[in-house]
C-alpha cells in the first residue's frame, strides 16, 4: 500500500488523540493509503522527543517550518493552540501539503478566510477536525434526517457543559487567555455544538449571544501570582437558521457533574433526535407512530451503522478516540481523491462567522447576522 | 372542623384538576379548615350541571358574579381562560373573598397589577396556581438550594416541551387565540419554567426573547373554515438574573415525543440539580464530593420529603394532580393565617413582567429589562 | 345512578388505598354503578372512627361479621392481614356479597381453595386485588403481547426489591410474622411479580426456590424485647412456564436504594418489554425492526392507553393509587355483569400454588411442580 | 525498555482484540516491559498472513507448537476456541513461557485443573482473560466494596443478555457446538457474570441451575444442511456464596434488543452498586445517607479512577477494547514481578467448577455444590 507521510504539530492532548488515530486507522479500516507517522513537532525538544517515543513517531523536531516543506510529508496535521493555526496552515498549503487542522480553525473570521483562501488557491486537500461529526450515533442522526424521518426541522437545542474550572483556584491555563485561545467556552466547546448544528440542520443566519465570565482572576500556573481571565466562562446564544428552524446553544465550564456533556436535541415535524457525548454510542430517536411511539435508544454499534463494521460486534462500545480515527479515515479518502469530506476550511470559515456573530451580539445587546448568505451545504 | 365554602369558576381541564384537589386535600392532610365544594360556575348550563355531578360540587351556576358575592363562599377559584381573570378577581376581592387564580395571572402587566392592587387593597388572601412548585421533588430542590448545597447559582436552563400541535391540521383552539390566551407557548408553558426559575434562582433582570409561529393558519374547531394563529408556537429567551446567574428558557408545542417535558437544570458553584416533570417523582442532584460523585436520582417519595408523609410509603409515586392538592393545602393554611404562601399575585405580576419583556425583546430584536428592581423574594 | 354499598374491612395502608379508589372512581370514570362508602370496619373503635372520618366512610364498626350481612352492603372489601382473609371471605360469600380481597389471597393453598370454592358455590363476584395489573403501562404490555408484537415468549425476569428492613433495628412488625403474614418477601412482594408473570406470560409449571432470612431476631414494636423473624427476608426462584418460557423471580426487602422496584423484563422471539414500578407511567418496548431499533420508552399517558382517557392529557403522569381506582372500576363492571375480570379467586389459588411450590422447593432443595395443570388463561 | 516477545494463537474476534491491546498498551501506559508483536498463529496460512499484516504482527505461522518454544517468545496468548486451550497452555508452560488464556479456561474442570497444575509446576506467570474485571467502573466497584461502603454483601444479581441468535435461521457456528465451545451461553457469557460475582462478592458454594436450548437445529454455515445445537441457548442459576450472600445469574442470547447487556447489581447492608456493560463507563452507586440518597451515576472517567489517568480527560469515554489493554498491562506487571494478578488459572479452575455445578444441577434438578471449599480470595 502506498505510504503517506504525516507531520503532526503539537504534543498536547490533541496531539495524543491524533497520533492514536493515525496509528490505528489502518489496523481497522481498509484505508486507500497507509499513513506513516513521520515527524512530530513541538517547541520543547525534550518533551517532543518523549512524545515521539510514546506516541509512535519516527522523528521529532522543534522546527515545524522546515518539516512542513519536506518532500516526504504529505499531510500536515495542526494540533497547536488557535493563535498558530494560520502560519502553519499557510506554510503547509504553500508547500502543497494536505492540511488537517484542529478546531476552531482560527481566532478570527479574517484569519479563517485567509486560511481558506490559501488552501483553495493551493488546491490542496483541507479538513477541519470537528471529530464529533464522526461518532457513529451522530452520523446515524445525519442519515435519519437526510431520509426525512424526522421531517422538516423546527428546533435545535445544543449544550456542551463541563465543570473543570468551577473551582476558582483552578489555574489560568492557555485556554483562558484570549490571545492564545481566541475565546473561552465559545470557541472550545460551544463551537462543537455549532458545528453539529450546521452539519445536521443547516446554516445559521442570525444570533443573539450572551457571554459571561464568572471568575475574572485566577492563579497563574507555576506562579504565586494571579492573572486575568479575558475569555468567556460561559457562552449562550439564540439562533435562527436559514431553513426556518430556530435554536439555542450553550457552552459552559461551570456545570458541576457535567464532564463532557455535549448534548443536542433536534425536533422536526415528524420526529426528534437527541444525543449526549457522555453516552456517545447511543442515539435517542422518536418517530411519530401513534400510541406505541417513544424515544428509542439506538445503540449505534450495529455493523450497518456508520464506521462500526470495522470494529467489534453489536453492543461492544466505542470510545472517545474512535471519532478521530474515523475523521482521519475520511481525510485519507479525500487525499486519495474520494473527497472532499466535511468539515472543510469552508466550514471553518462559516463556524468562525457564527462565533464572531455571537461575540458581536453579546457586545451589542442585539441580534446580529452571521453574514452567511444561504442554506448551502458543506462537503459530505 | 370549620368548613370553608369554595366557588370554582371554570369547568375545563383546570376545573377538573382543582375540583380533585379540593375533594382530596382533607382526606390525606390535616387541614386547618375543611373545604366544601359549594358551587361550580360555567357558561353552559348543561355542561356545568354535568360537571357539578361528576366533580362533586353541591351546586352549579352560570352566574359567577352573584356566586362570588354569596356569604357562604370563602374562596373563589378562577380556572377560566386568561381574558376573564381580571373581572372575576376584582369582584371576588371586592366581596372580601380569598382569591385563587390559575396562571398566567393575566394577559398583560397592567391587568396583573390591577389584580394585585385589588387583592392587596381588599386585604384578602391571594394565591396564583403555579402547581409545579409543589411537586415534592421541586420543593426538595428548593430545600437543597436554600441549604447552600449547590452553592452560588450560576446557570438556569429551563425547557417546557410538548407536541400536541405538531400536526398542522390540529384545530385552532382558544389557546391559539391571542385575545383569549394572551400568548401561546410563552404564557401557557414557558411561564411555568419562568415561575420555577424565579422560585429557585431569584428575580430576572433582563431578557433576550425569540417568539416564533410555525403554522399561521389552522382549521377552526367545528367548522370547515380556517382561522389565524396569532400566538407563538415556540418561545425562547436568554436571561440575566439579579443574583448574577444567567439562563435560558424555552417553551414549545412542536417537539415530537415530548409530552409534558418541563425540565430544568440548575448549576451552582458546588453542585447541580435537574428535574423533569415526566418523571416528576425524581430529582437529580449532583454534589461535588470527589471521585465518587455522580448525579444521583433521588426518588422524592420519602416521608421526610415535602408533602409526602400524607401519602404512601417510599417508592409509591405521586401523580400530576397531587401538585394541585399540595397547592390548595397551602392556600387553606394561608386562609387560616399561616400564610401568605407563594406564588402570590405579587409573583403573578413579576411573572407577567418577564413574559412581557420577552415579547418586547422579541419584537425589538434587543435585550429588554423586566423592570423588576431587585433580587427580592416572594412569599414562602 | 344505582348506588352500591361498600364495606371495607381494615384501616391500615391498604384500607387507605382502597378507600381512595372507592371515592375517586366515579369522579373520573363512567361507572355502571356508583359505589357508596357505607361502612369501614376495624378492631380498634377509636382508630376506626378516625379512619371513617378521614377516609370518607358514612359509618364505622368493630363488628365485621354483622356488617358483611347487612342488606345495604353489596361488596365486601378485605384489607386485613392474610390470616383473616378466609373467615371474612366465607362470611361475605355466604351472605351473597361480591368479595374483593387484598393479595395474597390466603396464607396457604388449602385456604385459598376453600375461599375460591366458597365464592364459586355462592355464585358471587370475586376479585383479587393485584393492583399492578392495572397500571396503564402494564395493560399496554399485555396488549402488545396479545397482538403478537414480541412473538413467542422465551424469558420472564421479575424482581421486586425494597429496602425498608435493611436496618437490623427495624421492628418486628406483623409482616415479619409467619402466623399473620404467611410468608415474608415471598407473599408480600414476589407475589406481585408472580401474578404479573402469570398475567403476561401464562401458567408456571415448576420452580426451584430459595428463601433466606438475613436477620433472625428483631426488636418487638413498642417493647424492649426482641422477637423472632420466621418469614423470609428474600425469596428467589427459577421457573418453567407451561408455554415453554423460562424465568426467574426475586423479592427482597434488603436492597438499599430500591424503594419499590417492581421490575420485569420479558423477551420474546420478536421483541422485548420491560417495566419498573418506580417509573410506573413508562413501558420499555423493543421491536426488532433492523438497525434503527432500540428500546423505546413509551410514556403510557396517551388517551388511547388503557384507563388513561379518564384522567389527564398526555405526559401528565398517574400515581400509585390510580392502579386501585382502575381495579375497583373493573370490579364494578363485573358486579354490573360485564365481568368476571381477573385476577379472580381462581388466580388467587394459582398464585398460592406457585408460592407454595417455591416454599416446598426451598425446603427440599429440588425443583417442585406447582400442580397447575396447563397454560389456561384467567379472566380478562 | 526491555522488549518482550508475544506469540498470539488465534486470528478471530479475540485475536483482533488482543492484538490491539498489545499494540496500544505502551502507547498509553508506563509499562515495565515493552511487548513486541512477534508471531501470530492460525490454521489457515492465507488468513493468518492477512491477520499479521492487518493487526501489526512481525511474523505469522500455522505451527503454534514450534512457535511457543521459540526463545524469542516470552508470553503465549491463547485466543482459540476452548477445545484447544489445554494443549497450547501445556506446551507453553512446558517451554517456560508466561501463559495468557481467553476464557473460559477450558471445557471441563479436569482440563482446567490440568492446565492450572501445569503452570504452577512450571512456575510460569498465568493469567485468564476475563477482561471486564478491568473496566474502570468495575474496578471502582471493587474499591467501593473493599472500602466497606456498601457494607456486608447480601445479594448479587447478574445477567448477560444478547440477541444474536434469536433468528432460528442464524447459522450453527462453532460457539453452538459442544465439542468446540464446551457450552453455550453458560461458558460464553454467563461465565463473565460468574467471574465478576467471584471477583466482587467471593466464592460460590452451591447452585441450582437451569439450562435451556430453544432452537435445537440450525443451518450449517456454508451448507444447505442443518446441524444440531447441543449447547444451551440460555443458562440460569440461583447461587449461595460462602460469605452468606445469595444471588442469581443468567446468560441468554435470546433477548431482543439486549446487545451486550452484561449487567450486575449488588446489594449490601449499607448500599448498592450496579453496572451495565452497554454503558461501561458508568457505575451506579447508592450509599444510604438519609433522605437525599439516590443511585448516583459515577462517570468512571476521572483521573483518579483505575486505569483512567493514562487516557483522556474526564467525560471522554473509553471503549470495549480498553478492557483488554488494561488486562495485558497487569499481565506485563506480573511478568515483571509485581504480580500475580487475577484472574489466574486458579480462578479459571474455580470458574469452571461453578459452570460444572450449574450443568450438573440442571441435569439433576437439585442444588449442587461447586466443590469450592471456602471464601478464599484470588490474586489481586
Amino acid at each position: 500500500m502506498t505510504k503517506l507521510g504525516i507531520a503532526l504539530i503539537g504534543t498536547g492532548f490533541m496531539g495524543r488523540a491524533h497520533s492514536n488515530a493515525w496509528r490505528q486507522v489502518s489496523r481497522f479500516f481498509e484505508t486507500p493509503l497507509e499513513p506513516e507517522l513521520r515527524v512530530i513537532c513541538g517547541r520543547n525538544p525534550e518533551t517532543t522527543r518523549e512524545a515521539a517515543n510514546k506516541l509512535g513517531w519516527l522523528e521529532h523536531s522543534t522546527d515545524w517550518e522546515t518539516v512542513v516543506r519536506r518532500s516526504d510529508i504529505d499531510i500536515v496535521d495542526i494540533c497547536t493552540p488557535g493563535d498558530s493555526h494560520l502560519p502553519i496552515a499557510l506554510a503547509a498549503a504553500d508547500a502543497g501539503k494536505a492540511v488537517f487542522c484542529e478546531k476552531p480553525l482560527a481566532n478570527s473570521v479574517a484569519e479563517a478566510e485567509h486560511m481558506r483562501d490559501a488552501v483553495v488557491k493551493a488546491g490542496v486537500v483541507h479538513m477541519l477536525c470537528h471529530n464529533y461529526r464522526r461518532a457513529p450515533a451522530v452520523m446515524l442522526a445525519k442519515q435519519i434526517i437526510d431520509e426525512g424521518r424526522i421531517g422538516r426541522i423546527r428546533h435545535f437545542r445544543g449544550t456542551y457543559l463541563q465543570d473543570w474550572i468551577v473551582d476558582p483556584e483552578a489555574p489560568r491555563v492557555w485556554r483562558l487567555e484570549k490571545a492564545k485561545a481566541g475565546s473561552g467556552a465559545l470557541g472550545d466547546i460551544a463551537s462543537h455544538s455549532l458545528d453539529l448544528a450546521r452539519f445536521l440542520v443547516g446554516e445559521i443566519s442570525e444570533v443573539a449571544g450572551l457571554l459571561e465570565t464568572f471568575i475574572a482572576e485566577r492563579p497563574l500556573p507555576d506562579s504565586s501570582q494571579t492573572g486575568p481571565v479575558d475569555v468567556d466562562d460561559a457562552a449562550l446564544a439564540l439562533m435562527r437558521f436559514h431553513c426556518g428552524a430556530i435554536g439555542s446553544v450553550e457552552g459552559s465550564r461551570f456545570c458541576p457533574g457535567r464532564k463532557n456533556y455535549n448534548r443536542f436535541e433536534i425536533n422536526g415535524s415528524e420526529g426528534s433526535l437527541s444525543f449526549d457525548l457522555e453516552r456517545m454510542n447511543e442515539l435517542e430517536f422518536y418517530a411519530e407512530e401513534g400510541p406505541r411511539s417513544g424515544f428509542r435508544t439506538i445503540l449505534a454499534t450495529d455493523p450497518s451503522h456508520p464506521f462500526v463494521q470495522a470494529w467489534w460486534p453489536p453492543g461492544h462500545i466505542l470510545g472517545y478516540e474512535h471519532t478521530f480515527t474515523h475523521t482521519v479515515l475520511d481525510l485519507l479518502r479525500a487525499v486519495e481523491g474520494s473527497g472532499p469530506f466535511g468539515p472543510t476550511f469552508e466550514d471553518g470559515v462559516a463556524n468562525q462567522r457564527v462565533l464572531d456573530a455571537i461575540e458581536r451580539s453579546s457586545d451589542a445587546g442585539t441580534w446580529r447576522s452571521t453574514n452567511i448568505q444561504g442554506p448551502r451545504e458543506g462537503a459530505k
